[in-house]
């Protein structure tokens, strides 16, 4: 016969419901508890079960997590980070992919609503309207994206842009190109809105981009004549492609053009020249957005979390 | 006021229970009709409601899709495939990821089993025995992995392989390294079997290593030792970390040590050298899996797709 509740509740020595908030709100029990807790229920072979707890509590202890493509290796560290601070607080973590489309992102997120306690929406492509309208029916927390009275975590695109540009000043550039990302994107805008604020360089805004290594090697032609001598990409997938269009033109990073990227993914640290970049903190980002979801009350806040900049091949000094 | 089920068959000169396929069973309604239904829909802004649906007909219209490591660049084309296929059939896609540990797995398809009309459960680390169990409460569709009586979508590793080892013996190389994946790994193990049948090579099995770019800098020092002039290497990830591993020892590719990989993933082929790979079918085989999960009486149906060697510039003649 199957063990119960009742039975991890003996063999443990605390009370039912302690067994309960074990499994359901693990932060609200002593950790020497609920390891007690956890050990009989392993030893019992006691599963709680899951659909007859949502029944009682209203909740399914599923967080869904929406982002924009899941081909690109930024997402990746995100997820994994957010499903592990999840598991931890015993929540599964069910990704969807929008594939770039704010239409499929807004059919997701209403069939996710219905499914799930809360939603993390990473980099959307929706307005902010749209997302205020959908956020009344599932707690959302958003990722790379300011909207008024929702808990948001931020990564610091300005400060990674401010030091990616004052990288290039330092190395002489004066004329540089800035490859876009999407439209509708929170990070290509505030990226745009530093460099802007710039002063003393010449700064050519060039997109929107798709962000992705077809985008960079689409742009390679228009960033070789437009006679910059450095380049700022929205993420490294464009870099990487540019790099590569580049190269096919007969024109060597970093000798004759550096190139920045953002997020700091694998094939930049592995490509040749190994990619300059502003590193993202993408795992923090995951985990501080779970965090937000499942804590009540945080409903305005904003979390900003720092960049940094890493150099590595593919910046080196204005040709002059 | 909303529009109805009633509005749309009214536009569209259908009558409502073709809309209704339209939406829950498009492959059985005629393509022109479907667009028609569809146009109208869109003009209206009617929305089919996906839960009175699934009331209905007990369907929840969704999938769940579980993958070892979400952050393994194997996995997204296969991920992307696979929910383009559903959305075409109405289906939405949600992804798990189990870090490569059975027990999170299990657990895993525990929940979606209750959430999902089936689940597709990609590169398993679970036995044969307990996916069984579990596939009498979902269907299951398996990808890469052979369990009797279950539909499964395989890649031909073996054919994969034995290309692999043909081009490396064409170059004159005798004795070859195997640098083996995960512990039961069904794809780790069919790369074995044809190399153990190979004649005239001298094969040297190392492993079990995690399929990582770690696992193959970890086992650069045992590679470089054995005397093999050439590896072939469970994934992308194993051979890109082994060629940096190689390379912080001195120790240059392909002049000195040949390396082949398995998947054909976007860091390999930037990478320098750029490496020489089995590209394996992940798209197709996302596609066919989903078809095979949403056609009735598919229940033995084995399916297996080819691969292709890519030879690329991490393969030379043996050093002699």
């Amino acid at each position: 016969m199957a063990a119960t509740i009742k039975d991890v509740a003996r063999v443990s020595g605390v009370h039912v419901s302690t067994v309960s908030r074990a499994f359901s709100a693990p932060h609200l029990v002593n950790p020497a508890t609920r390891s007690r807790v956890l050990a009989a229920a392993d030893d019992l072979g006691y599963r709680p079960n899951r659909a007859a707890r949502a029944l009682t509590t209203g909740r399914t202890f599923n967080l869904g997590l929406i982002v924009a493509d899941i081909s690109n290796p930024f997402f990746p560290p995100l997820i994994k980070a957010a499903q592990a601070q999840a598991r931890g607080r015993d929540h599964h973590v069910f990704v969807a992919d929008t594939d770039e489309d704010p239409r499929v992102e807004e059919e997701l997120i209403r069939t996710l609503a219905k499914q799930v306690d809360g939603v993390l929406l990473c980099s959307p492509r929706l307005s902010n309207k749209v997302i205020e309208r959908l956020a009344e029916d599932v707690p959302f927390v958003v990722v790379n994206r300011r909207i008024g009275g929702m808990p948001s975590v931020l990564m610091n695109v300005a400060q990674g842009a401010g030091l990616a540009l004052d990288h290039l000043a330092g190395l002489g550039h004066r004329r540089i190109a800035l490859v876009c990302g999407p439209a509708g994107s929170w990070t290509s805008n505030e990226m745009q809105a530093v460099a802007t604020r710039s002063q003393g360089l010449d700064l050519i805004s060039i997109g929107p981009n798709p962000p992705t290594e077809g985008g960079g090697l689409a742009v390679a032609a228009e960033v070789a004549a437009c006679g910059a001598t450095a380049v700022l990409a929205y993420n490294d997938l464009l870099a990487l492609g540019l790099i590569e269009g580049l190269a096919a033109m007969g024109i060597e990073v970093p000798e004759q053009i550096s190139v920045i990227g953002f997020d700091d993914i694998l094939p930049g640290r592995l490509n040749r020249p190994k990619l300059t970049t502003v590193a993202m903190p993408a795992a923090a980002a995951g985990r501080m957005a779970v965090d937000l979801l499942l804590q009540s009350g945080g409903e305005g806040t904003t979390v900003t979390l720092d960049t940094a900049l890493i150099v590595r091949e593919s910046t080196g000094r204005a040709r002059t």
